[in-house]
C-alpha cells in the first residue's frame, strides 16, 4: 500500500473551491481532509500544490485515435493520443469503436479493444459508432449496455453511403436506447443537402478548403438537430446528446427543449470557441485544410462563438470534448488539394481542450466551477463513469491535476506531444498550466515529464448516464 | 354582349363589407356601384342579393380530382368534382398534376390536362407534384413557369418509394424555385420514421384505422415542416407554402419563420378545425376508415384546432383548402380493413368548404373578413390569379357568390354532389347557404339547381405569388 | 350634382393594384369602373391618372396640432398642420384632445373642437387623453363613446406629474373599454424609471440632447409594452394599441401577444424607420434638438430600424403614423440649452409620411400594398372609419390621392408647408410625388397648387375598432 | 476537542452520491473519508448512518420570525421557528430584517439582531428589506455589505403604502447594488392594480379568502417579475432574485432572460408545488383563510405547479426555500373573516421544507442531487456562505443531517414544532425522514428528541453571491 497526499492546493469542485488535501491510497482518493489535519497519519509521498487548483483529472468523451477516414487514418495511436491527453491533464477518453455498415458491432468492438489494450498511458472507454442499424446491431446493443460496459452509441445524419442511417433507423436505434436507457449521441448535419451542396461547389470550380464550410452551412446543423430531437420524442424521450455543436441554430433548438425539461444535452468542442471560418478556415492557400472539420467552422461575421460561451454558462452545452481526429498537413491534409471534399475531417486537440476552456475562465467567458464541470465532472456523469470518474471524493479514482493558474502554456507542434505536424493553435500563449498529473494514484505527468507508462491506461466499463432529470 | 346586375348586397372583402352593386359585362366585372347608381344604364338581368353577402367566388387551391392512389383512384372526376364545388361557392380550383419518377414532367401536365378539359364546370389551374426531381425535371419546372402558367410544385417528405424526395432532392428543386421564382408547396411529414412505425403497428396486431393517426405523430409533422424552412433558407429564400398543416408543432415553426419575416406560407383544412382522431379516425369498427387522410386527425386531448383557428385568424394560416380527394367507403377504404395502411388516404370536401369556414365566422373563431381572405383572395393571390381570381374587382371575372348568412346547409352524403358515399361531416347543420353562384358571368348554381355545363370551366394560366413579403 | 372621373390610373388596394377608373359624385366614390366603362355615365371633370397610383387619401393617427407641451405649444395649428397634410397624401387625421388631470373630459374635448372647427383643410377626427383617470373620466369615456364619435383612450405610462397614469388607473381605464369597447392607446415607456436617469444624467452635467435618447433605453420601452399587454389582458382583453414603437424589445412583445391571438396593435412613425440616435439626436451642438422625440430615436448599432420594417412587413406594427408634433428650433427647441430635459418633444412629419413609406417600397422594404395599408386602410379600420375613409370603394368618402411613382419628392423647409423652421429629413430626395389630392370630392392639391380652403375638413365621427380579432 | 464520525451513510452531493464517511472536529468537518479509513483517526463519537443519506444541513433563504403584519406578528419567535428548522433539517436560515420608511436602515437591523440573538436553535443570518429607498437607505446598503455581512436586500412591487418602492427607487437600489456586488431580491407582484382588483372585489361583497387569491392574477406575477429582470438590466447587470415564484407567466420570463445567460435567479416554495387556489385557498368557509400567502396559490386548472416542477428540474428555479411567516388560525387569520384583505398573508412551513422536497424525489419530480442542490448548495452559494454552509467539505461547518429515505413522516400540528395552530399539509404522510441533525457539531435534534439549545444560533456573516454566471 502505498500513500500520497496532494496538500496545500485549492481543490475545485462544481460547486466551488475549498482548500483540501487529498489523501490517495494505491489507485483511489480515500480521504479529503481539511488543512493541517493529515499531520495525523504517514504518508509516502507528498504532493505540494501550493497555489495551485487540484481538479478532478478531464474526462474528453468525444476522440478518435487511429480512426479510419477517407483513405488515411487519424495520425494519433492511442498510445500516442491518450499520453498527449495525459500531458493536457486528461485522464480519461471516451473513443469511438466504429461499426460499419454489414459488420458485426461486437466484432468492430472487440477490433477497437484490440488497438486500444495495452496501448494507454490513461483510461478510456468505448462509445460504439453504429453505421448500419439493422435488427443485428440493435441486438447488440442491448448486450454491449448489459454486459460491456457501453451505454452510448452515435448515429450519424451526415456522410451519406459512409456513416449516414435514415431517420428510420435512427428512430429504431432511439427506440431501443430508450428500452435499454442507452444515450444516443448524434452527428447533427443533414448529408443529403450538403452533398449537393458539396457538388454544385466543386462543379463550379469551388475547391478550396473554405468551401468545406461554406457547403455546411449552420441552417443545415440546426435542422439536423431539430430533427434529432423529434425522433427522440417519438422514440419515448431517449436520451440524447448532440455532439460538436458550432452553430447557433442548433443551440436554440437544443436550449428549447432542455427549456421544456427533456433529456436532450450537448457538447461544444474548443475550436468553434476561437476558430473562424474566415480567418482559419478561409487561410491563404492551402493552409486553411488544417482547420477542416465537421461541423465546420464557423462565420465570424455571425455570433455562434459568443452564442456558444453562453451555452456553456447556461448548461445548454453540458460538456466541452475535443472530438480529437487528427491528420498531418503533410500527406493527410494535402489529399484534398484541388478538392476540399476529400481533405480527411478533423483536428488534433486532446491535448489542449483543458487549457483552451481554462483561458475562458481568464477571459470572463466561464466560471472556475463550470470550466471543472464541463471538463470532467459533467462528461463523468453523461456518460455513466461518476463517482469513479470526474470528482474528487473519497473513493474515486485518483485522477487529479494539479494545475497552476500563473503559470502559461504555449501551444506548438514542435512541443506538443501529439503525433501531428501543425496545431491549430499554434502560438497561442494560454493562462494556466497543468503542472502534475495523476492517473489512478500514479504520476503521468510532471513539470513536463512523462512519468507513465503505455499500458496503464485501463477500459473503463460505463454505466447509464448518471445526468438525466 | 349582356349585362348582369347583383344588387341589394353586401359585398364582402378583406378588409371589410360594403353595400355594393356588381355589374356584369359578359364574363367580367365591369362595375362596382354604390346603391342607387345603376338606375342610370340598362341590364338585361338583375340578381337580387337583398340581405346576402357578395362574395368573390371560393379558390379551393387543393383538390385531386381522378387521383389515382393506392391501386384506385379519387372518387370524384374533374366532372362531378367541379360541380360539387360550384355548389358550395367555390368557382376555381387548382388540382396537382402527377408526375412519377421516371415520367416526364410535361407529358404527365399533358395527362392531367386532357382529364380536365372540357369536363369542368369551373375554372381550373394545375400544380405540378414532382415525383421524381432529377435535371429534366427540373428543366420542366423553368419551362412551366415560362410558358404553361404553372408556378408552384408540390413536393413530398412522406410516401417514400412513392412520392418522396430526398432532402437532396428538395433542395435541388427548392434552387430552381428561388431562381424562376415559383413556389414550393410541400407535404411535411417525416415519411421514412412513419413507415417505420406503420410497420411496428402492424407487426403489433395494430391494423384499426385509428393507427393511421397513432403511426403519423404530430411530433414528425412539426419536425418536417421545420426542416423544409430550413432547406428553403439554404436554397436562397425560396416561397414555401406547407399544405395541410393539422398539427400545433408545426404552426409553432411556421409561425416563427414567419416572425422573422421568411416566404412562408401555409394552409389548412377543414377536417383539422372540426374532427378529431378520438372521435372520427377512432370510430367503432371500420367506420374510422372514412376519415383517413394525411396529415392525419389529431388528437382532441391536444390544443391543435384551437390553435389552427388562432393560427387563422393571425395568418400565420393564410389559406383554407380542402385536399379533395374522396374516394366511398365501399369498395375503396374497404381496400383497408385488416391494414390501415392500406386505406386510400382523403377526405372530400370540396363542395362544404366555404360553409365549414363561414361556421367559423358565426360560432367566432374567425372574422367574416379572414373568412374571405382564406377562402378566395389570398388562395388567388398565393398562387398567382390575383386580380383575375379571388376579388370582386372591375376587370375581374365575374366569380361571384350570393351568400345568405340567415339560411342553413344540411351536409349530407343523400344530398351532396361529390361523387361519394358517405359525408365526413354527415348530419352537420351549418349557418349559412351558397344561394347564387356566377362562374365568369355565368349562373352556373341558383337556390339548388345546376345550371351550369360541362367544359364551361376553363384553364387558368397562372403566375407567380403575388404573396410575397 | 357634379361627377368628377379619375381614370387611366392603377387603383391601389391592400391585396393588389388594377387599372379602375373612379367615378365621384360630390363628396363619395359612386363607382369602380373597369377601363373603358366610363362612358356609361356623363362626368363634368375628368382627372387623367395615367401612369399613376389612385391611392384611398392617407390617415394619420397620431398628430398633435397646438398642442401646449412645457411652456409652448407645437407650432402647426389645426389650419397649418391639416394644409401640410393635404399636400403630403393625407386626407384624415385624427389629433389627440387633451384632458389634464382635474379637468372635465367633455369640456377638454369642447376646447378642441373649437380649436379645428373651421379650420382644417382636410376631415379630422379625436382621440382622447386622459390625464386623469377617475370615476368621472370613467364615465365620460362612456359618453364619448356613445354620442361623440370617440372611441379610443390614449394613457401615458410616462411623464410623471404630467400624463402618466398609474398601473391602477390604467387598469380601470382598460377595464372601461372592454365594456365599451373602446381601444386603449398607450405611450409605452416606464416613466418612474426614466425620470430617475434624467435626474442623473443631469446631475452628471451631462445636457446635451442625444442623453434625451440616452435616458429613455429601449429596455424601459419593452417593459412598458409588456405591461400594458398584461394590464389589458388582466382587464378582460381591452383592445390596445401601442403607440410609436421604437425599440426592438417593444416590438418583441407585442409581436409574442399578437402570436396568441390578442387583441394587441401598434403603431410606428417614419422617424423609427431612418433616423438614429447617433447619427441625428447626437448630431453636433444642439443640433440634435430637432429630433428629440418620445420614444426617443435608437442607436444604429443595434437593429431597431431593420426590426421594425420587418414588423411592417409582418403586421406586428400594423400603422405607420407620424405623432406629428412640431417646435421650431428657434425659440422652442432651444429652451432645451443646457438641459436636454426642457427640449420640447416632437417632429413634425405630418407631411412626409407617405412619402416616406413609399421609399421604403421603392427601397424593397414594403410591398404597395402594404403601403396602403399602413397608411390609410388600416389606421382607419383600427380606429372605426371604415368605409368611409381608407378605401377605395363605392359609398366611400372620395379622398382619393393620384401619386406619381416615377417622379420625386425632395424635402425641405424652405418648401415644405408645415409651419416649422426646419425639417428632420432635410434634404432627402424622395422617389414618389403626391400630384394630385382629392378630399371628400374636392381637388384641394394639384401639382402643388393649393386649391383647398380652411373649414373644408369636417369632423368624422368614428365608431370601435374594426380591426380586432 | 471532540471527534464525531458519521459512518456508514452516503453522502449525497449536487453531482451524486458516494459512500462516504464524515469526520467532525468540534464545529468544523475535517475529513470525508471512505469507508473503512476511518480508523486513521481516533473518535470520540460515531453516529451510525447506515442505509441513510447524509446531506448538508438544509438552508432556508426566506423565513419571516416575529414578523410584524397587518397589525399581528408571525407566530414563531427566533427560538421557535428555529427549533422547528432543526427539526426539519434545516440549519441555517436568512431571515428578513425590516426597514420601514422613515426608519434607519443600521437601527431597523439592530433590533433584529437583538431578537434572534441568544434565542436561535440553528444558525442564521439576515438579508434586509428596504421599504423606503432614499439617499440614506443606499449609503447604508454599502455600509452593510462592507461590513455587516449582509449582501442582499430585498424590494416589493406589491404592498403600495407599506413596502412597495416605486420603479425609480427599485432602479436607485438595483444601481447601487450592482455598484456593491449585493444582490437584490424582489417580490415580483404589481401590487398597484392588485389594489384595484382588491377594492373592486370587496365592493362587489366578494370577501372569502379565496378572493385573496382571485385578485392578485397570474398575469400580474408575470408583469412584474419582467419589469424587475428589466430594471435590472438598465441598472447594469444587477444580480437579480425573484422570491416565491407561483406562476408560469413569470416563470417564463425568468427563464427567458437565463436564457440570454443573466444573473437573473429565483426560488419557489413548496406550497406552489403542492396546494392550489381551488382546493386549499377555496376550501369551504373559512378554512381557505390558512392558505392566505402573497404571491397566492395557483389554479389548479392551469399548469402552473407542473412548470414550476420543471423549472426546479432545468435550474430556472434555483431554490426551495419556505417564505415560513406563520399565523394562528385562531386570533390572527380570524382578522380576515369578512375581508379577505384583513387576513394575515403567510404559511408555516420551515419545519417540512426538506420532506416536502424529497417527496418531489420520490414522486420523480425532481433527482437526488437536484433536492440537495435546491434545499442546501445553492441557496448557500446565492447568497454568500459557501463552503462554509450548503456542502459536506472538510472545513465547511458541520452541519449535517442523517436522512432515512425508507422512513416516513406524518405532518400534523398536533406534533409539529412551529407555534401555530394549524398545518397546511395537515395529515399528508411523506416518504423519508430527518433522524439526526448536527448544527455546527452538536447533534441537536436526533430520533424526533430535541438536543439543541436556545442561543447556539450563531450569525452568519455573508459575502456577496457565489452563484453569478
Amino acid at each position: 500500500m502505498s500513500r500520497v497526499l496532494v496538500h496545500g492546493g485549492e481543490v475545485v469542485s462544481t460547486t466551488g473551491t475549498t482548500p483540501t488535501d487529498v489523501l490517495v491510497e494505491d489507485e483511489r482518493i480515500v480521504a479529503l481532509l481539511a488543512p493541517g489535519t493529515a499531520d495525523l497519519f504517514t504518508v509516502d509521498e507528498r504532493i505540494d500544490a501550493a497555489g495551485c487548483y487540484v481538479l478532478p483529472g478531464g474526462v474528453d468523451v468525444h476522440t478518435h485515435m487511429e480512426m479510419p477516414f477517407g483513405g488515411t487514418q487519424a495520425s494519433d495511436t492511442f498510445e500516442t493520443g491518450t499520453r498527449a491527453a495525459a500531458f493536457g491533464g486528461t485522464t480519461t477518453i471516451v473513443d469511438f469503436a466504429v461499426q460499419r455498415t454489414g459488420e458485426d458491432v461486437e466484432e468492430s468492438l472487440a477490433a477497437w479493444h484490440a488497438k486500444a489494450e495495452g496501448n494507454c498511458a490513461v483510461d478510456y472507454g468505448f462509445h460504439v459508432i453504429l453505421g448500419g442499424v439493422d435488427e443485428a446491431s440493435l441486438k447488440a446493443m442491448d448486450t454491449l449496455v448489459a454486459h460491456e460496459g457501453i451505454s452510448s452509441f452515435k448515429l450519424f445524419m451526415a456522410y451519406p453511403g459512409v456513416f449516414k442511417s435514415d431517420d428510420g433507423q435512427i428512430l429504431r436505434a432511439m427506440q431501443r436506447a430508450t428500452d435499454n436507457g442507452a444515450t444516443i449521441m448524434m452527428h447533427a448535419e443533414n448529408g443529403t443537402a450538403i452533398d449537393v451542396l458539396v457538388q454544385q461547389a466543386l462543379a463550379a470550380g469551388n475547391t478550396d478548403p473554405v468551401w468545406h464550410g461554406l457547403t455546411r452551412p449552420a441552417a443545415l446543423e440546426g435542422e439536423a438537430t431539430n430533427r434529432a430531437i423529434a425522433l427522440a420524442e417519438v422514440a419515448g424521450g431517449t436520451p440524447l446528446y448532440i455532439v460538436h455543436v458550432s452553430a447557433s441554430q442548433a443551440l436554440e433548438r437544443i436550449a428549447a427543449a432542455r427549456g421544456e425539461g427533456r433529456n436532450v444535452f450537448a457538447e461544444t468542442c474548443p475550436q468553434y470557441l476561437y476558430l473562424t471560418l474566415e480567418d482559419h478556415l478561409g487561410a491563404p492557400g492551402f493552409e486553411g485544410a488544417k482547420y477542416a472539420c465537421s461541423t465546420p467552422l464557423r462565420s465570424k461575421h455571425e455570433p455562434h462563438a459568443r452564442d456558444l460561451w453562453r451555452g456553456l454558462r447556461t448548461d445548454d452545452l453540458a460538456v466541452v470534448s475535443t472530438d480529437h481526429c487528427p491528420f498531418c498537413f503533410n500527406d493527410q491534409k494535402t489529399l484534398g488539394r484541388g478538392d476540399f471534399s476529400k481533405i480527411p475531417n478533423g483536428l488534433g486537440l486532446v491535448e489542449h481542450r483543458v487549457d483552451l476552456v481554462h483561458q475562458g475562465v481568464v477571459d470572463g467567458n466561464l466560471s472556475l466551477q463550470r470550466w471543472v464541470e464541463t471538463c470532467a465532472t459533467t462528461p463523468a456523469r453523461m456518460f455513466g463513469m461518476y463517482p469513479k470518474k470526474g470528482v474528487v471524493a473519497p473513493g474515486s479514482d485518483a485522477d487529479l491535476v494539479v494545475y497552476d493558474p500563473r503559470a502559461t502554456t504555449t501551444v506548438s507542434a514542435t512541443t506538443h506531444h501529439m503525433n501531428l505536424d501543425h496545431s491549430a493553435f499554434e502560438g497561442a500563449v494560454l493562462q494556466g498550466q497543468v503542472r502534475t498529473v495523476l492517473s489512478r494514484g500514479r504520476t503521468v505527468v510532471d513539470r513536463g515529464q512523462y512519468l507513465g507508462a503505455k499500458g496503464h491506461g485501463r477500459y473503463v466499463r460505463r454505466g447509464l448516464s448518471q445526468y438525466l432529470r
